[in-house]
């Protein structure tokens, strides 16, 4: 008998409908006989030494033992003065490329069909730098900060991603025409990454013309580079065209196989502990781990089931459409994956 | 007999295709006997004392002296150094707030039927600065500069617009979760112009948020106010959502009455001088001219005229899904004005 390898990963439940999906997921993974078993762990951040809010100890020592983490959504800002989770999180463990890849659901109608596209977003500087200044009463300015490692870093990754993921071509979205110094540079590294990359297409592309492509026809585009606002918002259109945030996987990937993968919608707290939310968005981000961890046969088999099930239109949640409680679709995926046995 | 006072009104007809179109517009001008006299100025950026660039002195002067301008594309850069023709035409004539009006044509099919909203763009600061610096090697930082009387003045601008072309409420667009002191600042001036249009709905938007649910459905909308970059990019994506820029009017409004209304596609060198460009989105663009001088009669007379062409789908230039030469496309809405007499 072949005895399977069980990893362990960092669950973080999150708040709102966070546990319920979180089980859903966990449920799910069990009829997959998915090979992990979960280390349940709370990140609302606390004040460490000097004030300074931190990440608890045990989910900090919990991520840096297992290196990969799912994460449902968490309520933020706590309070005023209280960072952004998930910022935090980013910053902790330099996660320092957001993945989202927007496929389109067959059966779920939105305007659009052919959406097979990956959004990577450089995740640690640019517009996020939180550097800003009073400079007179009045006047106010913000720094944008772009450095050639981490743009070298991040145009690396999204050619990596690439070749690893069958995909054909690189955009790399900027504006160099207005801030030529520092978009300037990110795209000078896109550039020369590029050139060590010659089986994978290069183009670039301003993000303004990107977004009005993006809503006339999306088809053309599959992986897409930038800095970390043109990011935030590119991956946040994205997610619209192919049905919103409750059915879009997305993974933050860091230096030394470090990865915390979440849904990012929010913790719908009017429907939390009803059983009515939609694991969707959390299940395929638990596909992406998968995939990430090189678990491809279960990802396929959990990815497949969750699409026929919303693919076939009878039990689904009601943000899809439909009626089901999330106890309902989660076990309709599990029959499914266990049907593929 | 009413004698009607006429108008003279700069027209820089610009590069590319730009001369074809601007004949087209004055041709249904005349057919509509809009009470308007053309004065042609280029304003290709020559270098002045100093060697700085500028616009030539008889289109500076023509503008200041008629405050109202049409324009078509520019191409740019002409040259390596050369500025952008948009930013200093923005800057020479202090042009603060890009307006653009994004509707839904009857007849002219994308994945929306019911857009109905207008981007304003705050046009002189925040991303477009242009102060940028080299920290050390490999580092970079571009400032972003929001003014208090800036945010005013475009917020003003936004309600008195919402107020004077009966739409019901305005969206301020902003990432001031990430950018709290310069997008607060953007913030802090709409919520308190708000006070003074009680009339008018205000509501606060994220940036990410709004993009995704504007490809979600763009129904919601209204008009909607932003810094530089934001409008950058919403107005092009909205754009994208009607059709793109062939049929989308702009309009750039400065203190003092000054303004430049503009097609903001491109010079499309490949169909210049063929008869074969559409002059739709400079047409719309004269057509918020008129509007903007109080014209009303013939701005709907004339807009009437092209989006009834546009419907019926019989003469309609190859962008547009027709066979039609940009000469018939302008014959048909010229035929139409003159029937309504
Ligand atoms: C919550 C917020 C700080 C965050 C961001 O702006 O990055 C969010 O929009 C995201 O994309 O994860
Ligand atoms: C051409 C470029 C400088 C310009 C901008 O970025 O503002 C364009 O995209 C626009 O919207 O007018």
């Amino acid at each position: 008998i072949l005895k399977l390898y069980i990893q362990t990963v960092t669950l973080i439940p999150g708040d709102g409908i966070g546990p319920e999906i979180s089980t859903a997921v966990m449920k799910i993974f069990e009829a997959a006989k998915a090979p992990i078993q979960w280390e349940e762990r709370n990140v609302t951040a606390i004040k460490g030494p000097g004030g300074r809010w931190m990440i608890p100890p045990e989910a900090k020592e919990s991520m840096n033992k297992n290196k990969i983490g799912l994460k449902g959504p968490l309520k933020t800002p706590i309070a005023a003065g209280h960072p952004s989770m998930n910022l935090l999180l980013r910053k902790t463990f330099d996660l320092y490329a957001n993945v989202r890849p927007c496929v389109s659901i067959e059966g779920y109608k939105t305007p659009y069909t052919d959406v097979d596209l990956v959004t990577i977003r450089e995740n640690t500087e640019g517009e996020y730098s939180g550097i800003e200044h009073l400079i007179v009463d009045g006047v106010v300015q913000s720094i944008k900060l772009i450095t050639e490692e981490a743009s070298r870093r991040i145009a690396e990754y999204a050619f990596e991603y690439a070749r690893n993921n069958q995909r054909t071509s690189v955009t790399a979205v900027h504006k160099a025409n207005i801030m030529r110094m520092s978009d300037g540079l990110f795209l000078r590294k896109c550039r020369e990454v590029a050139e060590n990359y010659k089986d994978v297409k290069f183009t670039e592309m301003y993000l303004d013309t990107v977004c009005l492509n993006m809503v006339q026809d999306p088809s053309h585009f599959d992986v897409l580079v930038m800095p970390n606002l043109y990011g935030d918002i590119l991956s946040d259109l994205c997610a619209g065209l192919i049905g919103g945030l409750g059915v879009t996987p997305s993974g933050n990937i860091g230096a030394n196989g470090v990865a915390i993968f979440e849904s990012v919608h929010g913790t719908a707290p009017d429907i939390a502990g009803k059983d009515l939310a939609n694991p969707t968005a959390l299940l395929l981000s638990a596909v992406m781990m998968l995939r990430h961890m090189g678990l491809h046969g279960y990802a396929k088999k959990i990815e497949t089931a969750c699409f026929d099930t919303i693919r076939d239109e009878k039990v689904l949640t009601k943000d899809l459409g439909g009626n089901a409680k999330c106890s309902e679709f989660t076990a309709d995926i599990c029959r499914r994956v266990q049907d593929m046995d």
